[in-house]
């Protein structure tokens, strides 16, 4: 049974499915929509139950998973949400015990969702060039007890980054593209490389140059969630739906070394790396 | 540097594109379509390169990702596709430490993915009622390197789980609304529920069920992947998709004895469990 | 080159896409919350050009074109959605010269384009059991110059259609199965039967109904629409889209008399017609 | 009741759901891998019925509507499928009495399509480079029924369209952007310009050709179909559906002449026509 110490990090749903996510100190007192939940009663108290605020009104006490701690981000810049970042951890194999980097970081939701996966004998390094969303985001990453599994970059990967043989790297950053000569050598012979972004052209961009560098197996994909009203006796989908994020790049790095030169050739003046 | 050793399990990929996954044996030749791959010019060797067969046709080596063990995996029934898979281990928040309880095993591609993701302290407790699937399980999960993080329980499922406390439970089985008596006690309060059905019928069905007990936060979606072809001056979605995989289900588990009756009852009346 | 007459009905565009149809009258004029446009500036002038209010605006005045006007119908309920239109048209096989019921009107949104498809020779035949709903569905129908192809029914479905022999006829109502038996005798054999429902209980009740009547070819589809930002450097779907309007159901009746019981009787039990 | 007459076209759709559109004659006989059927036992005949072959097969006889026509015809290239072809014409505003223009014909379903929209008293204006592809779009356009309405120009449409003042005009060429100088002369004020393409390279091209020129309300979309299984018990999506067909790019023509010159050069740098 999960109890609720001092300084943990409880996910409270108000009646109307707002979510809070506060961490717990002895005196104090959240103040809601619906009336103030003392801290106090909930400091050794079992979580995964209901409580009343002080007008009567039902609250959830929750411990956050990971994807409601991302969904409850320090928003200073549009994050990656769960439905790519799912995708994102498979396509890049990520798991306990791997090496990765990510620029920019952002807000940190993926950085909090890649840490959680190395975990405990993984890292995660992050790049971010901007030095207030550095600062927004290792407070996210913090408040989400991740921090002994990031090492932050504060620097522009224009001019390459510090570590070398990483498992897997990913870019989400305006032009991906432009930083490839620096990607490729950090990563170890068929590690992952993977990319977000919002456009078509972007897209485009992307795919030819990558057909400069020893990466294959390129998939590019969208991920769309349909989310459906949970009334058995009509079940539909809900109304709108997010139409759009963004478009995912995978590809797998190979050694150069040994490519036939004729070969690479060839797959060059056809634009694109195919096994 | 990646290097393979004996017994060590490798990805090749032809040229057209096909993918194998074969387990190095000093002595052993592979044959293809393509050619004869020589185990011994692999063990020892680093992955991620480029090799020739007898008949000089190029393959890729590869250490097999997550994602390849998935696609690749021995199936006597529909696999749970990794598309749903990342959304699965978002949803149900599982990561290192969990403890999971999932029925029916089926060929264990969700059993894999689950036990990559609970390593090293966490485990997988995979029941299945039909005895040839539960062996073909088995060996996918061993050939995966994963068996010490999976207990196989070769039992009926209406008879109960013999684990409590769990931190999450995934239903993969016809009627997964039957078990809702078996599921909800050893779901630890907070835990996480979901499912995985095929039909609308179902959903109806598996939603009517969930209203007697007390699970909250009720999420029911579709995950739908749309592939590029990677020809940047031609960037276009692929011709085909898949279409439909199935529906999943998700909620939270909540303690049962704080909730107010009078309450309860009226959402029972309403058919849905709202927080 | 059109020229607005006085009674015309034309369309206009504010500078931030906001849309009016209004009907020319001589000496009226037109507020909005950029400006005033005097009907008389209109009159005997071209469309498809722009004009300025007197606040110096720009509107563009444009023909309505059959989809701005059904966007545009004054609405008492959900309407059907040009998204629909285009497949019900199709799927029916309406087109000049055909005789058509629905049921119910509505707001008449699927009546306006019936007609306008059936224009100059078909029929179009609306039953409607609420008044005020049909008051309106006549207004947006007369608006749109069609009244001349829609003959109005105010009576309930329950009771029978009055028409034969028609060629298609399309269910916009809670409950379709229940009027099958009205449905299938007045429907030419090899007729055109459609039908609109929001959730997926409904198509289920709707499928187990058709199966007892000679309807064949059964379709059930939904139609969505993904609409891109129109911008050439940075091509991207728009951030939300319509997640659901409604299924869509079509077959095709054939004669009953020549079918052979026992088929009947086995297709009953597979609780689906198949062809 | 509709009979079926000598060189009436009828649809055929066999247990398996083939489907065969033949031309009746007397003293034919159609060969099928179910048996044969007498062309001479289905003139003089109802048609929405069931027949025997002489296999004692069970096959379906009805009037071929559009959709079926549309998805029979004979193809040299690539068609225009009914689920675009349905918004196609409500964008275009294709009714009855309409002229419009379309390049290419192609195998000429569109031509079809918009024929059968424009009767009785309208003309669809079709114009094909290739020799061979126009030939048989004559023979499917004939096959159909509708070669009154149609007049077909065997031209290279870089040397300009013959007709003037038409109400829409649709491009189905790789380069459509190539081609607006001669198609924005030859709409009336106010008409409705409509382009397909397959990849969003062509897209961005086409967006950014129509930005110097007077074309307004530029509307971007894919049109997606997803059918489902229609077995009431187990209602759900086909496994696989059609992923991609093309992008279709609306917009309508606006009179140059009243433009403010200023605004418009700003519009242009802005690279997009917002009304």
């Amino acid at each position: 049974m999960h109890q609720a110490q001092e300084h943990d990090r409880v996910l409270l749903i108000s009646p109307d499915r707002k979510q809070y996510i506060i961490s717990l100190q002895r005196g104090m007192r959240f103040h809601t929509h619906k009336g103030i939940v003392d801290h106090d009663d909930l400091i050794g108290q079992p979580l995964g139950r209901e409580i009343r605020t002080h007008l009567n009104h039902s609250f959830m006490v929750l411990r956050p998973s990971l994807h409601d701690i991302l969904m409850n981000v320090k928003r200073v810049s549009q994050i990656i949400y769960p439905k790519e970042i799912g995708v994102i951890l498979l396509k890049l194999d990520v798991s306990s015990g791997r090496r990765v980097i990510e620029a920019g970081t952002g807000s940190g939701a993926l950085t909090i969702a890649l840490a959680n996966a190395v975990r405990p004998a993984g890292k995660v390094y992050s790049y971010e060039l901007r030095e207030e969303m550095l600062r927004i985001a290792r407070e996210n990453v913090d408040t989400a007890g991740l921090s002994d599994y990031v090492s932050f970059h504060h620097s522009d990967i224009a001019d390459g980054f510090e570590q070398s043989e990483v498992d897997a790297l990913f870019l989400d950053v305006r032009e991906p593209w432009c930083y490839l000569d620096r990607v490729c050598p950090v990563l170890a012979d068929g590690g992952f490389f993977g990319a977000l972004v919002p456009t078509t052209n972007q897209v485009s961009d992307l795919l030819a140059g990558m057909t400069r560098y020893p990466l294959t197996g390129v998939d590019v994909m969208e991920v769309l969630i349909r989310r459906y009203k949970p009334v058995p006796q009509r079940l539909r989908p809900r109304d709108v739906m997010v139409g759009h994020t963004g478009y995912l790049v995978f590809a797998r790095k190979i050694s150069k070394m040994l490519l036939d030169p004729r070969r690479e050739k060839r797959r060059g003046s056809r634009n694109r790396v195919r096994i």
